[in-house]
């Protein structure tokens, strides 16, 4: 009468049977693939504590957690002392020679879901991260506006707010795998984790500087920050006028310090350079100012000697985190995932390959899919315990889909390495170890 | 040429011109609130110093932070040491009789957007949380099934996994607004802070069961946790075979100790309680358990003697954020904003009143409004310094309205204290105080 059978909701994670393969893996998994996936048949059930009325496999002893009262309520929460290997990627980009310049790298492959908590939050600083006294900040909007504004932070929270799910990615991650000649090994958080994504809440941007009014001749903004790196990017004003947010908190908190601290600037789907952090200034310009942040840094030298400047949108991007390289494998089935995001909006498809780009299934897209978000993928995967590739292919509502190393190459000088949103490959030995190919 | 206007993406935070009283708001937030925001006019800009192009107010020195070297890059960021006082209001239910009983508020009034970062998410734990090593710990699915089945954490996270974004509230929260004869002085939080909302991952419940095969006979499961109280309740199978999660993450990192680490079963929309922590133990069985955390605790006691039992939705219900008490008002523009919740389903709509209940107002809902998940709503509000009566009334999609305190008095009994998800009242004074206040 009672007999369960699998739910369509229970079973979305599996991909639509649109392909046959897609099918042949779904009823795999339904049929075989959970036994494979690593239960223990339990043999007998031991007779239960009178109290509880559970059960614990035969000669097992309840463990000390379960007979001794456990810690106390606290005021605010930190992890397992069990998770404590779950830490940001952190390096200096210079070593000694600039030793506040650097990047801490969220540790994707140990993550789920597509909210990242704050604490792993990828960093990317210019001269460390500011301790900024909210009380004695003060953001100014000034230039070519009618009246120029000073705000306290007490002062911009009485405003009307917005709160969006949007990531956040540097323009320089995943440089470390265009740039050198071999592909680098380590997890893949600590090779594309310049990435992340939060839901943010703040003032939307056209309004405070609706009130500021604006002159005609101003065109495009310079925001900068108060850190000692003096981080100022140009803006246009149709981006500032369009999504632009004044953040004030991160999922659900005020921002932490080394994502801008007490008030940052937040550009959905463009390079998190321009989300100026520590933001004190905007300044109402006739164009773009050509800032020390914005012609040393953060052009793309293209292979005519010439660079690209002012490309503010992040490209469709997607990069499997689980399987990936450091873990190891054993035969069977698998779920393959990651995250896939587009600077231009939603994530309408990823596809996912097993043999390096020969043949594309489609993967199942968790949940809502917000545009400018972190996507999930998911693909049941039955490992034969050959030697595999993997690849993922992102695509978005506007049609861009994710170019192969090749192309990159074949646009960009041989130092290019900012917007780099290729394809990456994860191979797979026979033995079960991943590491990084370039394909 | 560039003259800049609102669009209509920027204003989205402001209510729809549905009612005449919501335009003559909005209109008012546009054309003279935001000045009575708060912003202050800058007299005159200094010259900027000639790396930055940056501005500060005419006689203002650059801060320390803005001249030297910022903090270090850190594996695991914590925030500001300015947000020390944001933490959860922590407090022994049964004080030194039972110290390890109690629960953790989320401060609500000190957040925003949907998401409560984890180490603010409330914390309900009956004998303290346990320090539990996921490398020894095992979940045990057994009772009436074909094959009775034992899961390491390494074994369930192979599985295909599911995330969603749900919010868990305590049966109990909001209990200290009904039973004193008083309403309790505090921060929101302090009152009605057992409600929270994270991004949780993990294993459709479903999947497990129907590898180990549920016998006809099986009608409800007994979940247990493997905490030194061990929490112990009865699911129906329908629930577990519906939306029930078996969760590893929170937010994308794995579960927090006094969230349940390392699994915990998660029930969307249904009493936190019965989302057990610290799983260990999933017992298929032919009816409900009658265990003591379902019998002594955690049933509705109503007026006539008798006491409702097994009511696990959680009711439609809303409470306005900011203001609130211990916050103090000036005159003129304020966000009124808050959040809205259902066990049924989505929130579809929340009316706000500044009247007591005589006159109502819809708020704009923010975002996505997920089903089971907060959702956020904001309503601008002119206060001209008359005392008025803050409320919020929440309405879900299966029509379910979020009743008055006269209403559940009605129908509970004296000391009728769980689901109480009755309009909250905020008295503000003519001096700007705000109190909670029994309406």
């Amino acid at each position: 009468m009672n007999t369960p059978t699998l739910k369509p909701d229970a079973v979305a994670v599996l991909p639509p049977d649109a392909t046959a393969d897609a099918a042949v893996d779904r009823r795999g998994f339904l049929k075989q693939g959970i036994k494979a996936a690593g239960a223990a048949v339990v043999g007998g059930i031991a007779g239960a504590p009178a109290l509880t009325q559970a059960a614990e496999p035969v000669g097992k002893e309840f463990p000390a957690w379960s007979t001794s009262m456990g810690k106390a309520l606290s005021g605010y929460g930190q992890p397992s002392r069990f998770e404590e290997p779950v830490k940001r990627y952190a390096a200096s980009a210079y070593g000694t020679l600039a030793p506040g310049t650097g990047s801490a790298r969220t540790p994707l492959e140990k993550l789920e879901g597509v909210i990242t908590p704050n604490s792993l939050h990828y960093d990317r600083s210019h001269n460390g991260a500011p301790d900024i006294d909210p009380a004695q900040h003060k953001l100014v909007i000034h230039g070519l506006v009618k009246r120029p504004l000073s705000f306290s932070i007490a002062e911009l929270s009485r405003y009307p707010m917005v709160s969006r799910i949007c990531f956040l990615e540097c323009a320089g991650n995943s440089s470390t795998n265009i740039l050198p000649p071999e592909p680098p090994q380590g997890p893949a958080g600590s090779v594309h984790g310049l990435v992340s994504c939060a839901d943010w809440t703040g003032i939307p941007l056209a309004l405070l500087l609706n009130e500021a009014g604006i002159d005609p001749a101003g065109t495009w903004l310079l925001a900068e920050g108060a850190d000692s790196a003096a981080m100022s990017r140009s803006v246009p004003l149709e981006k500032a006028l369009d999504d632009a947010i004044i953040a004030l908190y991160q999922n659900g908190e005020r921002l932490r310090p080394e994502n801008g601290y007490p008030v940052r600037l937040l550009l959905p789907g463009w390079e998190g350079n321009m989300s100026v952090k520590w933001l004190r200034s905007i300044k109402v310009t006739a164009g773009p100012t050509h800032t020390k942040d914005e012609t040393s840094k953060y052009t793309d030298p293209m292979s005519d000697g010439k660079a690209r400047q002012f490309t503010f949108e992040m490209g469709v991007k997607s990069v499997i985190t689980r399987p990936s390289p450091t873990m190891k494998l054993e035969a069977g089935l698998h779920e393959i995932t990651g995250l896939a995001w587009s600077g231009a909006g939603r994530i309408t498809r990823v596809e996912v390959s097993t043999d390096g780009g020969t043949s594309w299934r489609d993967a199942a897209l968790q949940g809502q899919a917000l545009p400018k978000s972190l996507v999930r993928f998911r693909l049941p995967w039955d490992w034969n315990g050959q030697p595999a590739q993997l690849q993922s292919r992102a695509i978005d509502e506007k049609g861009n889909v994710q170019p192969t190393r090749k192309t990159y190459k074949a646009e960009n000088a041989v130092d290019g390495r900012f917007h780099n949103n290729t394809i990456v490959t994860w191979g797979v030995g026979a033995d079960g170890s991943v590491k990084n190919v370039y394909l």
